[in-house]
Protein backbone atom coordinates (compact mmCIF):
# COMPACT_ATOMS: atom_id res chain seq x y z
CA UNK A 1 0.00 0.00 0.00
CA UNK A 2 3.43 2.61 -0.06
CA UNK A 3 4.22 5.40 2.22
CA UNK A 4 1.22 6.69 2.62
CA UNK A 5 -0.31 3.60 4.55
CA UNK A 6 2.97 3.72 6.29
CA UNK A 7 2.59 7.32 6.96
CA UNK A 8 -1.19 7.89 8.23
CA UNK A 9 -1.59 4.16 9.95
CA UNK A 10 -4.23 2.92 7.37
CA UNK A 11 -4.90 -0.93 7.61
CA UNK A 12 -7.32 -1.58 4.95
CA UNK A 13 -7.65 -0.43 0.97
CA UNK A 14 -10.68 1.92 2.14
CA UNK A 15 -8.55 3.11 5.30
CA UNK A 16 -5.63 3.53 2.69
CA UNK A 17 -7.68 6.05 0.15
CA UNK A 18 -8.87 7.79 2.93
CA UNK A 19 -5.72 8.65 4.80
CA UNK A 20 -4.30 9.02 0.94
CA UNK A 21 -6.54 11.57 -0.24
CA UNK A 22 -5.94 13.29 3.34
CA UNK A 23 -2.29 13.60 3.00
CA UNK A 24 -3.33 15.32 -0.67
CA UNK A 25 -5.45 17.61 1.26
CA UNK A 26 -3.57 18.38 4.19
CA UNK A 27 -0.37 19.12 2.00
CA UNK A 28 -2.44 21.45 -0.29
CA UNK A 29 -3.35 23.50 3.04
CA UNK A 30 0.32 23.63 4.64
CA UNK A 31 2.77 22.78 2.00
CA UNK A 32 4.06 26.59 2.17
CA UNK A 33 4.26 26.75 5.77
CA UNK A 34 6.57 23.48 6.12
CA UNK A 35 8.71 24.12 2.69
CA UNK A 36 11.71 24.54 4.89
CA UNK A 37 11.71 21.90 7.71
CA UNK A 38 13.52 18.35 5.92
CA UNK A 39 11.52 15.69 4.44
CA UNK A 40 10.96 14.03 7.89
CA UNK A 41 10.21 16.75 9.70
CA UNK A 42 7.77 17.64 6.90
CA UNK A 43 6.01 14.32 7.54
CA UNK A 44 5.53 14.36 11.38
CA UNK A 45 3.52 17.84 10.96
CA UNK A 46 1.76 16.63 7.90
CA UNK A 47 0.57 13.91 10.46
CA UNK A 48 -0.61 15.90 13.39
CA UNK A 49 -2.62 18.13 10.74
CA UNK A 50 -3.93 14.61 9.43
CA UNK A 51 -4.52 13.41 12.88
CA UNK A 52 -5.98 16.85 14.34
CA UNK A 53 -7.28 18.36 10.92
CA UNK A 54 -6.05 21.71 12.09
CA UNK A 55 -3.59 23.54 9.98
CA UNK A 56 -2.73 25.67 12.86
CA UNK A 57 -0.39 23.01 13.82
CA UNK A 58 2.13 24.10 11.02
CA UNK A 59 2.32 27.23 12.22
CA UNK A 60 2.77 26.27 15.92
CA UNK A 61 4.92 23.06 15.76
CA UNK A 62 8.26 23.99 16.78
CA UNK A 63 11.25 20.91 16.15
CA UNK A 64 14.37 21.51 17.76
CA UNK A 65 17.42 20.86 15.05
CA UNK A 66 18.17 17.55 16.59
CA UNK A 67 15.21 16.00 17.44
CA UNK A 68 14.40 13.55 14.78
CA UNK A 69 18.03 12.64 14.61
CA UNK A 70 18.20 11.42 18.31
CA UNK A 71 14.49 9.85 18.10
CA UNK A 72 15.02 7.72 15.16
CA UNK A 73 18.25 6.33 16.75
CA UNK A 74 16.31 5.68 19.86
CA UNK A 75 13.59 3.75 17.90
CA UNK A 76 16.16 1.53 16.17
CA UNK A 77 17.44 0.74 19.07
CA UNK A 78 13.97 -0.30 20.21
CA UNK A 79 14.16 1.98 23.50
CA UNK A 80 11.20 2.95 25.97
CA UNK A 81 8.72 5.27 24.58
CA UNK A 82 7.08 6.60 27.51
CA UNK A 83 4.06 8.25 27.80
CA UNK A 84 2.32 10.64 30.31
CA UNK A 85 -1.70 9.13 29.95
CA UNK A 86 -2.73 5.80 28.66
CA UNK A 87 -4.86 7.15 25.94
CA UNK A 88 -1.14 8.24 24.14
CA UNK A 89 0.09 4.64 24.81
CA UNK A 90 -2.83 2.71 23.33
CA UNK A 91 -2.73 5.30 20.25
CA UNK A 92 0.81 4.61 19.65
CA UNK A 93 1.24 1.34 16.97
CA UNK A 94 3.65 -0.95 15.25
CA UNK A 95 6.16 -0.46 17.58
CA UNK A 96 8.44 -3.29 18.70
CA UNK A 97 9.70 -1.67 21.64
CA UNK A 98 8.07 -1.09 25.24
CA UNK A 99 5.48 1.36 25.83
CA UNK A 100 4.95 2.62 29.19
CA UNK A 101 2.71 4.73 31.27
CA UNK A 102 2.57 4.79 34.81
CA UNK A 103 -0.16 6.82 35.31
CA UNK A 104 -2.24 4.39 36.76
CA UNK A 105 0.71 2.42 39.06
CA UNK A 106 0.00 2.08 42.72
CA UNK A 107 3.17 3.72 43.35
CA UNK A 108 2.41 6.64 40.99
CA UNK A 109 -0.71 7.05 42.38
CA UNK A 110 0.78 6.58 46.19
CA UNK A 111 3.51 9.43 45.83
CA UNK A 112 0.95 12.05 43.78
CA UNK A 113 -0.81 11.36 47.31
CA UNK A 114 2.15 12.10 49.47
CA UNK A 115 3.61 15.18 47.46
CA UNK A 116 0.28 16.70 46.88
CA UNK A 117 1.62 16.32 43.19
CA UNK A 118 -0.35 15.46 40.05
CA UNK A 119 -0.65 11.06 39.32
CA UNK A 120 0.89 12.33 35.70
CA UNK A 121 4.10 14.21 37.40
CA UNK A 122 4.16 11.44 40.20
CA UNK A 123 4.16 8.65 36.96
CA UNK A 124 7.65 10.41 35.51
CA UNK A 125 8.99 10.40 38.86
CA UNK A 126 8.28 6.48 38.85
CA UNK A 127 9.80 6.06 35.46
CA UNK A 128 12.75 7.26 36.34
CA UNK A 129 12.99 5.07 39.79
CA UNK A 130 12.30 2.22 37.33
CA UNK A 131 15.60 3.09 35.23
CA UNK A 132 13.60 4.57 32.02
CA UNK A 133 15.68 4.95 28.85
CA UNK A 134 14.13 6.55 25.98
CA UNK A 135 11.53 8.89 24.33
CA UNK A 136 9.06 10.89 26.25
CA UNK A 137 6.03 11.61 24.70
CA UNK A 138 3.65 13.89 26.88
CA UNK A 139 0.15 15.05 24.94
CA UNK A 140 -1.61 16.00 28.25
CA UNK A 141 0.17 17.33 31.70
CA UNK A 142 2.04 20.25 31.84
CA UNK A 143 3.39 19.17 35.26
CA UNK A 144 4.43 15.79 34.00
CA UNK A 145 6.38 18.04 31.10
CA UNK A 146 7.83 20.10 33.67
CA UNK A 147 8.74 17.18 36.07
CA UNK A 148 10.73 15.24 33.20
CA UNK A 149 12.70 18.62 32.40
CA UNK A 150 13.10 18.43 36.20
CA UNK A 151 14.10 14.53 36.59
CA UNK A 152 16.45 14.84 32.89
CA UNK A 153 18.21 18.02 33.96
CA UNK A 154 19.36 17.44 37.93
CA UNK A 155 18.34 13.58 38.74
CA UNK A 156 19.76 12.37 35.26
CA UNK A 157 16.74 11.22 33.74
CA UNK A 158 17.90 9.47 29.98
CA UNK A 159 15.25 10.92 27.75
CA UNK A 160 16.80 10.38 24.49
CA UNK A 161 14.17 13.10 23.26
CA UNK A 162 11.26 14.91 24.42
CA UNK A 163 8.03 15.14 22.77
CA UNK A 164 6.23 17.86 25.16
CA UNK A 165 2.76 18.60 23.44
CA UNK A 166 0.39 19.03 26.60
CA UNK A 167 -2.20 20.83 25.92
CA UNK A 168 -4.53 23.61 28.36
CA UNK A 169 -4.54 27.08 29.46
CA UNK A 170 -2.84 26.40 32.77
CA UNK A 171 0.85 25.53 32.32
CA UNK A 172 0.84 24.09 28.97
CA UNK A 173 2.15 26.86 27.39
CA UNK A 174 4.96 27.29 30.15
CA UNK A 175 5.85 23.75 30.47
CA UNK A 176 6.68 23.59 26.29
CA UNK A 177 8.72 26.79 26.51
CA UNK A 178 10.47 25.66 29.34
CA UNK A 179 11.40 22.75 27.30
CA UNK A 180 12.82 24.62 24.03
CA UNK A 181 15.46 26.17 26.73
CA UNK A 182 16.97 22.62 27.51
CA UNK A 183 18.88 20.97 25.85
CA UNK A 184 17.19 18.07 25.30
CA UNK A 185 16.07 17.01 21.58
CA UNK A 186 12.68 18.00 21.41
CA UNK A 187 9.11 18.76 19.57
CA UNK A 188 6.60 21.32 20.98
CA UNK A 189 3.54 23.11 19.89
CA UNK A 190 3.69 26.66 21.20
CA UNK A 191 0.80 28.03 23.18
CA UNK A 192 -2.10 26.15 25.02
CA UNK A 193 -3.10 23.59 22.29
CA UNK A 194 -1.49 19.87 22.01
CA UNK A 195 -2.95 16.75 23.05
CA UNK A 196 -3.60 13.05 22.64
CA UNK A 197 -3.85 13.02 18.87
CA UNK A 198 -0.82 14.98 18.21
CA UNK A 199 1.43 13.36 20.65
CA UNK A 200 0.34 10.12 19.38
CA UNK A 201 0.87 11.38 15.69
CA UNK A 202 4.30 12.38 16.76
CA UNK A 203 4.94 9.04 18.04
CA UNK A 204 3.42 7.12 15.54
CA UNK A 205 5.53 9.27 12.56
CA UNK A 206 8.63 8.31 13.70
CA UNK A 207 7.92 4.62 14.13
CA UNK A 208 6.81 5.11 10.30
CA UNK A 209 10.37 7.06 9.95
CA UNK A 210 12.36 4.21 10.92
CA UNK A 211 10.52 1.83 8.93
CA UNK A 212 11.17 4.34 5.75
CA UNK A 213 14.32 4.87 6.63
CA UNK B 1 -13.42 18.65 45.88
CA UNK B 2 -16.49 20.15 44.34
CA UNK B 3 -18.04 20.19 41.11
CA UNK B 4 -15.11 21.19 39.25
CA UNK B 5 -13.30 18.52 40.49
CA UNK B 6 -16.26 16.18 38.89
CA UNK B 7 -16.52 18.41 36.00
CA UNK B 8 -12.98 18.08 34.65
CA UNK B 9 -11.68 14.86 36.32
CA UNK B 10 -9.04 15.76 38.35
CA UNK B 11 -8.18 13.67 41.10
CA UNK B 12 -5.73 15.04 43.21
CA UNK B 13 -5.45 18.60 45.29
CA UNK B 14 -2.60 19.80 42.28
CA UNK B 15 -5.05 18.53 39.65
CA UNK B 16 -7.98 20.08 41.16
CA UNK B 17 -6.23 23.94 41.58
CA UNK B 18 -5.16 23.25 37.73
CA UNK B 19 -8.77 21.91 36.47
CA UNK B 20 -10.41 24.86 38.71
CA UNK B 21 -8.41 28.01 37.27
CA UNK B 22 -8.69 25.91 33.59
CA UNK B 23 -12.85 26.15 34.02
CA UNK B 24 -12.51 30.15 34.56
CA UNK B 25 -10.43 30.95 31.79
CA UNK B 26 -12.93 28.80 29.10
CA UNK B 27 -15.51 30.76 30.90
CA UNK B 28 -13.60 33.92 30.23
CA UNK B 29 -13.42 33.15 26.39
CA UNK B 30 -16.63 31.15 25.60
CA UNK B 31 -19.17 32.45 28.28
CA UNK B 32 -21.03 34.85 25.60
CA UNK B 33 -21.11 31.98 22.55
CA UNK B 34 -22.97 28.88 24.86
CA UNK B 35 -25.34 31.41 27.05
CA UNK B 36 -28.06 30.16 24.94
CA UNK B 37 -27.65 26.76 26.06
CA UNK B 38 -28.58 24.56 29.05
CA UNK B 39 -26.36 24.63 31.93
CA UNK B 40 -25.56 20.98 31.02
CA UNK B 41 -25.13 21.50 27.53
CA UNK B 42 -22.84 24.41 28.67
CA UNK B 43 -20.86 21.65 30.80
CA UNK B 44 -20.33 19.57 27.98
CA UNK B 45 -18.83 22.59 25.60
CA UNK B 46 -16.96 24.01 28.53
CA UNK B 47 -15.17 20.74 28.58
CA UNK B 48 -14.78 19.93 25.16
CA UNK B 49 -12.52 23.77 24.97
CA UNK B 50 -11.09 22.55 28.46
CA UNK B 51 -9.68 19.45 26.75
CA UNK B 52 -8.70 20.75 23.61
CA UNK B 53 -7.60 24.64 24.46
CA UNK B 54 -9.28 25.56 21.10
CA UNK B 55 -12.05 28.10 21.79
CA UNK B 56 -13.21 27.36 18.40
CA UNK B 57 -15.40 24.51 19.81
CA UNK B 58 -17.37 26.67 20.99
CA UNK B 59 -18.59 27.83 17.46
CA UNK B 60 -18.61 24.63 16.17
CA UNK B 61 -20.42 22.08 18.55
CA UNK B 62 -24.01 21.47 17.89
CA UNK B 63 -26.16 19.37 20.12
CA UNK B 64 -29.71 18.19 19.41
CA UNK B 65 -32.49 19.20 21.86
CA UNK B 66 -32.59 15.17 23.32
CA UNK B 67 -29.12 15.01 23.65
CA UNK B 68 -28.65 15.37 27.16
CA UNK B 69 -31.52 14.10 28.60
CA UNK B 70 -31.31 10.72 26.44
CA UNK B 71 -28.15 10.37 27.31
CA UNK B 72 -28.78 10.77 30.77
CA UNK B 73 -31.23 8.22 31.07
CA UNK B 74 -28.82 5.31 29.27
CA UNK B 75 -25.96 6.44 31.70
CA UNK B 76 -28.33 6.23 34.75
CA UNK B 77 -29.73 2.56 33.33
CA UNK B 78 -25.80 1.37 33.13
CA UNK B 79 -26.58 0.72 29.19
CA UNK B 80 -23.10 0.19 27.12
CA UNK B 81 -21.14 2.91 25.77
CA UNK B 82 -19.42 1.96 22.24
CA UNK B 83 -16.41 3.70 21.05
CA UNK B 84 -14.71 3.36 17.79
CA UNK B 85 -10.97 3.33 18.70
CA UNK B 86 -9.36 2.33 22.02
CA UNK B 87 -8.12 5.56 22.53
CA UNK B 88 -11.21 6.74 23.26
CA UNK B 89 -12.52 4.17 25.77
CA UNK B 90 -9.51 4.51 27.52
CA UNK B 91 -10.21 8.23 28.30
CA UNK B 92 -13.47 7.46 29.39
CA UNK B 93 -13.07 6.98 33.20
CA UNK B 94 -15.50 6.55 36.53
CA UNK B 95 -18.12 5.10 34.76
CA UNK B 96 -20.16 2.07 36.46
CA UNK B 97 -21.54 0.61 32.93
CA UNK B 98 -18.87 -1.07 30.33
CA UNK B 99 -17.12 0.50 27.58
CA UNK B 100 -16.89 -1.54 24.18
CA UNK B 101 -14.68 -1.14 21.35
CA UNK B 102 -14.80 -4.22 19.10
CA UNK B 103 -11.89 -2.69 16.43
CA UNK B 104 -9.42 -4.99 17.65
CA UNK B 105 -12.00 -8.04 17.54
CA UNK B 106 -10.73 -10.53 15.35
CA UNK B 107 -14.36 -10.67 13.68
CA UNK B 108 -14.15 -6.95 13.08
CA UNK B 109 -10.46 -7.41 11.65
CA UNK B 110 -11.50 -10.33 9.24
CA UNK B 111 -15.26 -8.63 8.06
CA UNK B 112 -13.07 -5.58 7.17
CA UNK B 113 -10.70 -7.71 4.86
CA UNK B 114 -14.17 -9.33 3.14
CA UNK B 115 -16.12 -6.01 2.70
CA UNK B 116 -13.31 -4.38 1.75
CA UNK B 117 -14.51 -1.45 4.31
CA UNK B 118 -12.83 0.03 7.26
CA UNK B 119 -11.58 -1.40 10.32
CA UNK B 120 -13.94 1.28 12.61
CA UNK B 121 -16.64 0.46 10.18
CA UNK B 122 -16.87 -3.31 10.92
CA UNK B 123 -16.30 -2.61 14.53
CA UNK B 124 -19.87 -1.30 14.85
CA UNK B 125 -21.03 -4.00 12.21
CA UNK B 126 -19.85 -6.43 15.54
CA UNK B 127 -21.29 -4.76 18.09
CA UNK B 128 -24.60 -4.78 16.47
CA UNK B 129 -24.56 -8.10 16.19
CA UNK B 130 -23.74 -8.67 19.48
CA UNK B 131 -26.96 -6.64 20.57
CA UNK B 132 -25.47 -3.49 21.41
CA UNK B 133 -27.86 -0.81 23.32
CA UNK B 134 -26.58 2.19 24.94
CA UNK B 135 -24.38 5.37 23.37
CA UNK B 136 -22.16 5.12 20.54
CA UNK B 137 -19.13 7.76 20.70
CA UNK B 138 -17.09 8.07 17.96
CA UNK B 139 -14.36 10.41 18.02
CA UNK B 140 -11.86 9.41 15.36
CA UNK B 141 -13.22 7.23 12.00
CA UNK B 142 -16.02 9.10 9.87
CA UNK B 143 -16.52 5.18 8.57
CA UNK B 144 -17.35 4.33 11.29
CA UNK B 145 -20.13 6.97 11.99
CA UNK B 146 -21.93 6.59 8.58
CA UNK B 147 -21.96 2.32 9.50
CA UNK B 148 -23.28 3.59 12.63
CA UNK B 149 -26.33 5.90 11.28
CA UNK B 150 -27.24 2.99 8.76
CA UNK B 151 -27.55 0.54 11.14
CA UNK B 152 -29.62 2.86 13.45
CA UNK B 153 -31.72 3.27 10.77
CA UNK B 154 -31.87 0.20 8.62
CA UNK B 155 -30.98 -2.55 10.98
CA UNK B 156 -32.42 -1.44 13.78
CA UNK B 157 -29.58 -0.77 15.80
CA UNK B 158 -29.86 0.42 19.22
CA UNK B 159 -28.19 3.65 19.89
CA UNK B 160 -29.83 5.66 22.76
CA UNK B 161 -27.71 8.91 21.74
CA UNK B 162 -25.18 9.32 19.32
CA UNK B 163 -21.78 10.95 20.03
CA UNK B 164 -20.23 11.86 16.56
CA UNK B 165 -16.84 14.07 16.45
CA UNK B 166 -14.85 11.87 13.83
CA UNK B 167 -12.05 14.12 12.52
CA UNK B 168 -10.32 14.63 9.35
CA UNK B 169 -10.61 16.08 5.87
CA UNK B 170 -12.03 13.43 4.18
CA UNK B 171 -15.52 12.51 4.97
CA UNK B 172 -16.02 13.53 8.51
CA UNK B 173 -17.58 16.58 7.53
CA UNK B 174 -20.12 14.64 5.83
CA UNK B 175 -20.67 12.30 8.59
CA UNK B 176 -21.70 14.66 11.42
CA UNK B 177 -24.37 16.44 8.86
CA UNK B 178 -25.79 13.47 8.04
CA UNK B 179 -25.93 12.67 11.60
CA UNK B 180 -27.79 15.63 12.42
CA UNK B 181 -30.31 14.81 9.58
CA UNK B 182 -31.53 12.14 11.46
CA UNK B 183 -33.66 11.26 14.81
CA UNK B 184 -30.95 10.19 16.71
CA UNK B 185 -30.27 12.34 19.41
CA UNK B 186 -26.98 13.92 19.47
CA UNK B 187 -23.94 15.93 19.00
CA UNK B 188 -21.92 16.70 16.08
CA UNK B 189 -18.85 19.33 15.26
CA UNK B 190 -19.15 21.09 12.49
CA UNK B 191 -16.54 20.92 9.78
CA UNK B 192 -13.22 18.61 9.67
CA UNK B 193 -12.44 19.16 13.57
CA UNK B 194 -12.97 16.44 16.29
CA UNK B 195 -11.36 13.94 17.45
CA UNK B 196 -10.58 11.72 20.51
CA UNK B 197 -9.85 14.26 23.25
CA UNK B 198 -13.52 16.03 22.01
CA UNK B 199 -15.69 12.38 22.23
CA UNK B 200 -13.81 11.34 25.41
CA UNK B 201 -14.83 14.93 27.25
CA UNK B 202 -18.32 14.67 25.86
CA UNK B 203 -18.76 11.11 26.98
CA UNK B 204 -16.93 11.85 30.91
CA UNK B 205 -19.21 15.32 30.80
CA UNK B 206 -22.18 13.29 30.72
CA UNK B 207 -21.28 10.45 33.18
CA UNK B 208 -19.98 13.46 35.62
CA UNK B 209 -23.85 15.17 34.87
CA UNK B 210 -25.50 11.83 36.07
CA UNK B 211 -23.63 12.14 39.33
CA UNK B 212 -24.49 15.90 39.74
CA UNK B 213 -28.31 14.83 39.00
Amino acid sequence: MGNDSIFMGASTKQGYDIASKSREIVRSLIADKIKDLSPAEQRIVERIVHSTADPEYADITEISSNFVDESIKAIKARKDILTDINMVKVGINKYEGEIKCYISHEDAIKLAKEEQITRAAAAMRIAHEEGFDGIIVIGNAPTALFEAINLVENEGMKARSIAGVPVGFVGAAESKEALTKTKIPNIITQGPKGGTPVAVAIANSLIGLEKLD
